[in-house]
């Protein structure tokens, strides 16, 4: 894997189509933050192991990573062949390319909604003439690409107007910005339209143990923004809301519940109790397409256990003793009464939750992973 | 710093006097959980940098170092010197050393306490002969040691009634066990306590960033006392408090002001308002002398702010972008209304604290770091 460099300024994309066509140029976050390297993904196999070894997260970024995969895999094919390609071929080695894409990672939602339109197109546009094919597979991976920066957006402007104008300490958990998406993030998009607007920010980072995205990931990418960040270990962030430093919460979401109970990054929960304690308001940012109505409450959200190793340490450098038990899930639950708001493409939801969300869901016309997005229109 | 090798079972004990008396033989509690290494500190020097840079840490243990620390010292310059010694030479040094301790740590109690009563006792015996207040100090820090010990016990005794003798499920934070005490340590003794007693205890013990005491010392002293351990990022314990698996929570304190408000390991805070938000006993176990009734609340007590690279995670293996800042308190303040009760080596103190605090002091007799410790009588 090649690699190539980007501009190393601005709001960092974690993911795009190679000039040529022919490679997914991807941002390689397991080196973060201490190199910034670019790698030249020339064939699906690369991609796929980007994917499941995190060189790429995020649900969105992934979503987006998978369709470029797909569109440039198909541009080689079509440009490696001197003779007219064989549509049979083609399909069956592009149903091949999609089916090993999706068993990368077997839970991100945005995932197999990515594929599905891929496949989609690939079905439509086959009886065609392979070269309209080929393009049309790279508008859809372009166009879900396009789309999403467009949600990130709109999230931001929404978001931006619960910030106040005359500056604001800001605390994030995790990472749910650019690095996460196609766009600006969703927890960050709001804190970069106020940045862009004038509005003195500070952002406060929590590393987020055990993987450490907070540290590594937001502080990366918010200080490549021009965003003054700060970061604090998880343990601080109440010690941190005691002092007055921080005038608002604004993280992501994994999956939200019917009833607005949000599952998300391990610790979440916990900068949420701390905020309603300390009267700060708690935000949720979030596309549409992160809402699961299929799951009545948080309690039907499954979490996810992970690797002990990840708090451990790994063997060489050991935190805990061999035998001591370690719990490490990777997310938890945070009741929707401890949401001040959601921040969404389509708007501000506040309480009551459920009709809000219900509200939100019906008018959107099917586009999203859960049939709740569509971006063609609205404000 | 040559090594000596202690025996490797039950609760350990972090600080000695050597045979000969010249050494004070430390176990490094950096190395550990992989490596149990006890260093023989020759110096003053040697003394100062272990606690400064945290080999032993937890507030009595440091008062105790630094104890053994001049009295070592005093031994060494007694018998290196052929002829007699000259008391001002001797004073001058002794006096040297004691603000050089006194310097290490700038929150820690016990230390300016033990120094002082090190003085003290140099004070009253320098008039007499010199091998005389060689052992003078020696036995005064003998006497530091054996009451903190006595201490940890009585804790621990009054702690094992607040534990349920059906078993229970307990979280701390941080280390305020053996390895900070001369004893079973202060939060850890209720815990040893009632498992000697039979009660089932599952211990919970939050990995404690930056520098993971949970992990790497807690759970370490639990195991090898037989307790059942299980380690969590500092950000899971809320989601473990939802899940009902805390019963109760005791952690250390660092300073304790004469309004009930404790200074600890930063992430106490948000464990006791975590607790409190899901009606959980939060407990705080402690000696007598970590009372500081010179500090009304916990507003007058310093916070001590250390290198940001303990954040970082180092050049090698930097986890925080370089140019992004760096929050680091070491400890925070929790508001005494977030206390359930204070366990402490006079008995259980329940709300209103002010009274009950000023009670417990003015009944011990005076010998503590602030005029409350007397172990030579009950209960």
């Amino acid at each position: 894997m090649p690699e190539e460099t980007h501009a190393r300024e601005g709001i960092p994309l974690p993911v795009r189509r190679s000039e040529d066509g022919k490679a997914v140029l991807l941002l390689d976050q397991t080196l973060l933050p201490t190199e910034e390297r670019y790698l030249r993904l020339e064939s699906l196999d690369e991609v796929a192991e980007a994917i499941s070894s995190l060189r790429v997260r995020g649900a969105p970024a992934i979503g987006i990573t998978a369709a470029f995969g797909l569109a440039t895999a198909t541009r080689r094919r079509v440009e490696t062949h001197p003779e007219p390609v064989d549509i049979t071929v083609l399909r069956s080695a592009f149903q091949s390319d999609s089916r090993q894409l999706r068993r990368t990672r077997p839970t991100a939602v945005n995932l197999p909604w990515a594929l599905d339109r891929m496949e989609s197109v690939f079905e439509s546009a086959e009886s065609g003439p392979v070269p309209a094919l080929a393009r049309a597979l790279e508008d859809e991976a372009d166009r879900i690409a396009g789309e999403d920066r467009e949600m990130c957006r709109r999230i931001g402007l929404h978001g931006r107007e619960l910030i106040p104008e005359d500056g604001a300490g800001i605390l994030t958990h995790c990472n749910a910005g650019a690095l996460a998406t196609g766009g600006m993030g969703t927890a960050l998009a709001p804190v970069y339209t106020a940045h862009k607007m004038g509005i003195p920010i500070r952002l406060f980072a929590g590393e987020t143990r055990p993987l450490l995205q907070g540290a590594r990931l937001t502080a990366w990418e918010a200080q490549r923004a021009g965003v003054e960040v700060e970061v604090l270990t998880d343990s601080m962030a109440p010690a941190l809301m005691a002092q007055g430093r921080v005038d608002l919460v604004i993280v992501g979401a994994d999956r939200v519940a019917a009833n607005g109970d949000v599952a998300n990054k391990i610790g979440t929960y916990g900068v949420a109790v701390s905020a309603r304690h300390h009267g700060i308001p708690f935000y949720v940012a979030l596309p549409r397409s992160t809402f699961d109505p299929a799951a009545l409450s948080g309690a039907q959200i499954p979490i996810e256990f992970r690797d002990p190793m990840e708090v451990r340490g790994g063997r060489d450098k050991s935190t805990v003793p061999e035998g001591a038990g370690v719990w490490n899930p990777a997310f938890d639950v945070t009741p929707s009464h401890l949401v001040t708001a959601f921040i969404t493409d389509g708007g501000v939801l506040r309480p009551p939750y459920e009709p809000a969300i219900a509200d939100l869901l019906g008018a959107g016309g099917g586009k999203g992973p859960h049939g709740g997005v569509d971006l063609e229109e609205g404000p």
